[in-house]
């Protein structure tokens, strides 16, 4: 029943296993890897769910577990230096292996940590929310944050595997799974016109339905992912879409007002709008991106300031290559990259979506 | 007159410039690279005396100056943690270029920052002393230290291009050169006859023999980085001659007590007496080795204990793969590595060599 999905990178490549139960394949796996000696990297969350029944699936193995507090204001250097301490305490060599089981941050926090512990050391990332299924544990991105902002401290370092087991999606919180959701539908209006039937349907959230959404996004990822990994070609770019304003919000906010698929789905709607006023997409198919981002309960109005957006904007664009790059809609399933919307058709989307 | 040496590493190619004067086509090389904003990492010995000059050279570019406080024991993650500050306050963005100007320790800090600072940006090395020239500056390995262990947090990240202007050493403290000449010899002893026969001859220190033996020197590490960049081969172990038993000596001294050049001397002498012992060298080959290390003022004599070297030596060991790996010489330019030397064999190379 379980689906396998390759990210082709040569010597790189690694495979990402979902569905209902494939957590059960993690001894085998590690085993492949000739790994005797394990540290899962988990939060106190997650940890406290999973972590021992992880431990002890992995019988006959070298294993400890780390356990680390929750949370994005705990992605921290100060926490991968406390990850560092225990590795070397715990003697962890170059030929161990390090598991990351939690949602984003942990996959975030442990890669990099995996990352820089002896010039680098192997991982299996173990996603245990959607949004890290679809997303973060998929593509090697590692990264702490800075006071200054979101992941700006971090390296790009591959996984050796990914598992993703729908049945711990059953524990999420029901909030988390709203947040990957956003993920989910994004995917859809960049690539899969059948993501986003599928959403559009009214399912039935069972086992199935997961593993075949996360399969579905997984594979869009993996594919993009195989082709720019280190976003260098652009390419990459557009798994930004409804990131470039969600980001953007996500930092007026202060990262706890609002969450980040809540950021994204207001993202992916001012997107579209600029796209209408561009006339890059027409009315019919906005309208059914806005309709489809409401139904999920995602904002597709907030009462920011379209000043202050447009300032973290600017302020973003500095920090990358000196232009504002947006990823627009052309129709569902197929978007285009763009540096060159205009302020005043920025700012009229935003007042056209609650913004002051 | 100068000398290029090429690493050859694909896509991630570069080039080492070597000889009196080549700082001056700086600018030149970062025009090349399409860098605008330039952020030049260095310390307060070197940066008093080279940072004005260089910076000014780079005329008509975005260029700030990182000054560090200087030393072995400043190449913490606070000292990394304190330079990312620093380059998000320049609003240093992707497509920047940090210039790490200094010796091994700026080198291998300013590389981290810039293996880490937002996944990576390029980085051009201009070591200022002989070791970093013919070692450190070469090969992409960048770290910080821990408390319990040099270089146990780094990552790999290939500079884009190394300038070693010879001309920078005549104010290089006469201890540091001796430093070097010791990586040099070990250059001789694993790879090169020629190199030995140089440093035999009594010869002139100018610039066209420093020019000479950095590209000799740089020429092997090229090599060696070329067909094994991640040290996953093992080929690249052969750099580490005298190394095994030098690093274990370092760590006994608490990074203070011994310079490492001095404790790489110890090392080559000891793992020639144990290859001597092992009867793969010959008795003349030996001499001559312990000869020459004496020569250049390193020491060919310890009064360490041998029993806690011996400690240090197992210690290490389970930092790595399970053994003790030695690289032991054959004859003058050819060396094997080997993890099945008996301890007694270690124990009375040691005590051979003044070790109680």
């Amino acid at each position: 029943m379980a689906k396998k999905v390759k990210v082709n990178l040569g010597k790189r490549s690694y495979d990402i296993l979902i569905g209902p139960g494939t957590l059960k394949s993690l001894r085998r796996e590690v085993l492949k890897l000739k790994k005797k000696q394990v540290v899962i990297i988990t939060d106190v969350h997650v940890g406290g769910l999973y972590a021992s029944h992880v431990k002890k699936s992995l019988k006959g193995l070298a294993c400890h577990v780390i356990t680390m507090p929750a949370g994005e204001k705990y992605k921290t250097l100060y926490a991968a230096s406390a990850i560092y301490d225990k590795l070397i305490a715990l003697k962890l060599n170059r030929d161990g292996l390090i598991i990351a089981l939690g949602g984003g941050v942990i996959g975030d926090l442990a890669g990099f940590a995996a990352a820089t512990y002896m010039r680098g050391v192997d991982i299996i990332q173990v996603p245990t929310s959607l949004l890290a299924m679809v997303d973060a544990a998929i593509g090697g991105k590692t990264a702490v944050d800075h006071k200054k902002g979101k992941n700006l401290i971090g390296v790009f370092h591959q996984p050796r595997l990914v598992i993703a087991d729908v049945n711990v999606l059953n524990t999420l919180p029901p909030m988390e799974f709203k947040n990957g959701l956003a993920e989910v539908l994004k995917y859809g209006f960049i690539k899969d016109p059948q993501i986003v039937k599928m959403i559009a349907s009214n399912p039935k959230v069972n086992s199935a339905f997961l593993e075949k959404i996360v399969s579905l996004c997984a594979k869009i990822k993996a594919e993009v992912v195989s082709k720019d990994e280190r976003e260098s070609t652009g390419y990459r770019m557009i798994l930004n879409f409804g990131h470039t304003i969600g980001h953007a919000v996500e930092a007026l906010g202060g990262y706890n007002r609002i969450k980040h698929g809540e950021a994204v789905g207001f993202g992916m709607a001012a997107a579209s709008l600029i796209g209408l006023k561009l006339r890059m997409i027409n009315k019919q198919n906005f309208e059914k991106i806005l309709f489809l981002i409401a139904r999920l309960k995602l904002p597709i109005q907030l009462n920011y300031k379209a000043d202050a957006i447009l300032k973290a904007l600017q302020l973003d664009k500095k920090a990358r290559s000196g232009k504002i790059r947006f990823v627009l809609p052309k129709k569902i399933g197929q978007v285009v990259v763009r540096d060159n919307v205009p302020d005043q058709v920025i700012l009229s989307a935003l007042k056209g979506l609650g913004c002051k």
